[in-house]
């Protein structure tokens, strides 16, 4: 990625990264982004958006007021923001405690998308983006969801991703401190299922959600 | 909370909540917002950032660029999301696909603290937010951390917040498809920590970590 005034990293330098490689495999890593952008007057919006990323493009979905995915679609200058948090991080000093993270913050614009093919394919997309496997083992969109579904292709002109990760780095000053320093790793765990009230009776939880549990 | 355009969702209300309560309960499920605010051409930015509430109000800081920092702290309008995801909700169909989710969208101004006492009571806020109990287990920041730490304290001005519990819902046309559906519930879970390499000798993992993976 170029490295341009809006996705310079200022802060920390060391923790940014511009190649196209850590960013995509960030955003890979999660599936709901923050994604904001401004009206007229200034006044800024941020709101959370399932998303699935094709090639150098992110693919937006969300349960957002139309008045706010038709503003984005608008192509009016967007930032989306995704973040995913490795760790707590603490330190014998209030001002050393931290988090391991990855995140990326991308700009672009969004466009509608309205091709019916394309539609379909982005239902999968997020689906598979929710839970790998999940679209072949569940009903494609038909012709009515589509003319209800809007859809939104952000093509990423710049980004940065920014990793910070290991252990606390403690004022030396405080090593002798009696306070335990470290990290506890954290990650998303997933319980039981809860069959749906109307599921269909008979069928066995499918290979997706096994995955998952294992 | 008030009812206004920019904080009134539009979109499946029935998920929507305006009450206090609600929206800092969900404030209070979480430490990682996404704060979105635009630079005088409308160019918006979002980024991640530590935060604790207080009162009707989030303390925000951020391992971000200063710049970011600077333009936030001069009370432009701002809008700050924080999204907890509870499951994933999976239909007979694509399109039902969603996610349970609680997120609450702000809207507000920041203001950067300077007062050191409050800047000091601040650290000790985010640290807690981190880990219950955390902070009374490490040392306080003192004049130096103080003078190196900037803060920002945004009143929340205009709120919401959205919920998403419970089951997938199906298309009744799809009763009888012999596709498996229901929630995978989800959350953050915690592992074994990791002692820092240059830990103090003889410290006992503390009670606030304990608790965590207890």
């Amino acid at each position: 990625m170029r490295i341009r005034p809006r996705n310079e990293v200022q802060r920390i330098k060391q923790r940014a990264h511009y190649d196209e490689a850590t960013v995509h495999a960030v955003l890979d890593a999660a599936w709901i982004a923050h994604v904001s952008f401004a009206d007229a007057g200034g006044q800024p919006f941020v709101i959370p958006m399932l998303y699935a990323r094709v090639d150098n493009a992110l693919l937006l979905h969300g349960s957002i007021a139309s008045r706010l995915l038709r503003a984005l679609g608008e192509g009016v200058p967007a930032c989306v923001c995704v973040t995913v948090v490795d760790g707590l991080v603490l330190a014998r000093s209030h001002f050393h405690h931290s988090a391991n993270y990855r995140s990326v913050v991308a700009f672009g614009r969004a466009r509608p998308v309205t091709d019916n093919d394309q539609k379909v394919a982005a239902l999968a997309y997020f689906v598979d983006a929710l839970l790998p496997g999940r679209a072949s083992e569940s009903r494609a969109a038909d012709r009515n969801e589509l003319a209800a579904t809007s859809l939104l292709h952000f093509e990423i002109e710049d980004a940065s991703a920014k990793i910070r990760s290991g252990g606390p780095k403690d004022d030396p000053a405080d090593k002798d401190l009696p306070v335990w320093s470290g990290v506890v790793p954290m990650r998303t765990a997933y319980a039981e299922p809860v069959v749906a009230e109307d599921a269909t009776p008979g069928v066995a939880v499918p290979v997706s959600v096994l995955r998952l549990l294992a």
